[in-house]
């Protein structure tokens, strides 16, 4: 599964486009986003995602949230991982 | 459906329980956040909601992000309209 990191200056539209590049490939795709800015982008990108990939009559994609520890410099930080599938 | 207003001083917790008490009744619940900061704290909301109603071997609960328009004192606003299904 392909991890695309998504950070508070990440472009909404060119996430969105490896989003939904991902998804055409894969069916999934794992999104990691640390700090407000970076879920605030994450969760835009999706929604743009969604226009890309959702055709007519098909479901909408489902979108899994959780937390995710990871050591940063040695600091133990609190991100946000998002599974998304089509 | 029950509409569920996150705000960047929403507690987390206390977002979840509301999520997971409207999940449990309804099966569905909508949520409206605006900005970076009300959009982080629904997605620490909605993590924090899946342990409250997953139980061992049911799937995760869906979250369909989209954008809505709405008008605040007369000025347009773009916010994120979560729409959360069991």
């Amino acid at each position: 599964m392909e991890i695309l990191k998504v950070a508070s200056r990440s472009n909404p539209n060119s996430a969105a486009g490896a989003i939904a590049g991902a998804l055409e490939q894969d069916g999934i795709v794992e999104i990691h986003a640390i700090g407000a800015g970076a879920v605030n982008q994450t969760v835009k990108a999706i929604a743009i995602a969604r226009r890309l990939v959702e055709k007519e009559g098909t479901p909408p994609i489902k979108v899994i949230p959780g937390f995710m520890e990871l050591q940063i410099a040695g600091e133990e930080k609190t991100g946000i991982r998002f599974i998304i599938e089509r």
